[in-house]
């Protein structure tokens, strides 16, 4: 395999590629073309080629791709071999709504505390998840061999989160807090901003009917 | 103004823009250049200037941009003065959180009314915000004047879902179920995949230290 840099939108893609196959493989399918795949799913099938062709030669003339084969491949590219043990900072709504959010346990992590700096709250369980103080969260991170942080607090308090568990030695973070925040070197920030997603909505509304085919 | 279509990135970025505007203005400032714009927020100053510039000419030589104009204009291109009534389908935690999930209330989207299949949760209230039956979907949004759904519903329902609000008239959805849904024309469907996200941590996390400058 390679070991090109390969960009996000790649591996956004090679997600959607996964979420497709999982699909085709619970309906008893075998094999599917690029063509099928793209046909189905309202993908591109050049795309797709181009993409796998990233990571080796998959497909197999006249037949297309092995879905479990594919899968698997896939799944190794992305890591999702490996366990991780996330870390939520923010024990409110959105925070506790994440601790049993059906996309983590669809993939390889698995949430193992909450964060908070409410009195009220620490101590609390969601779930079978426990809310720790912030002020704790290098020790319990350590203890609990978190790898990945979930900012879910509002924005102002957003960047002291970010700088606190980058500290700590976490070199993955997730951030719903709709706020533009500094990150180190060697970190991977990946931002939720669901404000943006609203506004490119927001948009699509705005413009005359019939002239608004963006995206 | 120009009305050529512009990208969903150049408005992403235009949401990104305005939140660093917001933030200038509460600290008092009240004009900006490019390149401070750039610089504090890690921003890239020319294309500042080329998406900025596909809406006419905001900049003044010698000053930059008055940062109120600057906010007025860019809400005024993502429709932000329009506001939007939004209904949420899926009464469970993710829903619930998103019922008052502080993104919504900083924009101009209203949430004004939740949806479920459950019997159990129908007529439920999350804060002010009332649990009606899915089969009333078409009912209730012509009533309570929704234009913008918002799915939140295990992926095997998403589908259904999606067409259900479709053919009551909806033209704006958001969706949160890790499933490719099928629109039909003239409907934006915004979809936060957040094993998407998740997915380009594990692939960050799966790469040797040192070379994993994704993105």
């Amino acid at each position: 395999m390679k070991v090109e840099k390969i960009s996000e939108l790649t591996t956004n893609r090679l997600s959607v590629y996964l979420r497709c196959l999982d699909e085709l493989s619970n309906e008893g399918l075998r094999t599917v073309s690029s063509r099928k795949l793209a046909t189905r799913f309202h993908l591109n099938s050049a795309q797709i080629r181009k993409d796998l062709a990233c990571f080796g030669e998959f497909g197999v003339r006249g037949v297309g791709y092995y879905i479990e084969d594919l899968r698997e491949q896939i799944s190794s590219i992305l890591g999702l071999d490996k366990n991780h043990r996330v870390g939520i900072i923010g024990a409110g709504r959105l925070g506790t709504a994440l601790s049993n959010y059906y996309g983590f346990t669809q993939t390889n992590f698995d949430v193992v505390a909450l964060f908070d700096s409410d009195a009220g709250k620490i101590g609390d369980k969601i779930g079978d998840v426990e809310v720790f103080d912030i002020k704790n969260f290098r020790k319990i991170a350590k203890r609990d061999r978190i790898d990945v942080a979930v900012i879910a607090v509002p924005a102002p308090y957003a960047q002291d989160v970010l700088d606190r568990v980058t500290k700590a030695g976490i070199k993955a973070v997730m951030n719903f807090a709709p706020a533009p925040l500094k990150v180190i070197e060697g970190v991977k920030l990946k931002s939720v901003d669901l404000t943006i997603s609203l506004e490119s909505l927001s948009y699509f509304l705005a413009q005359p009917a019939g002239s608004n085919g963006v995206d």
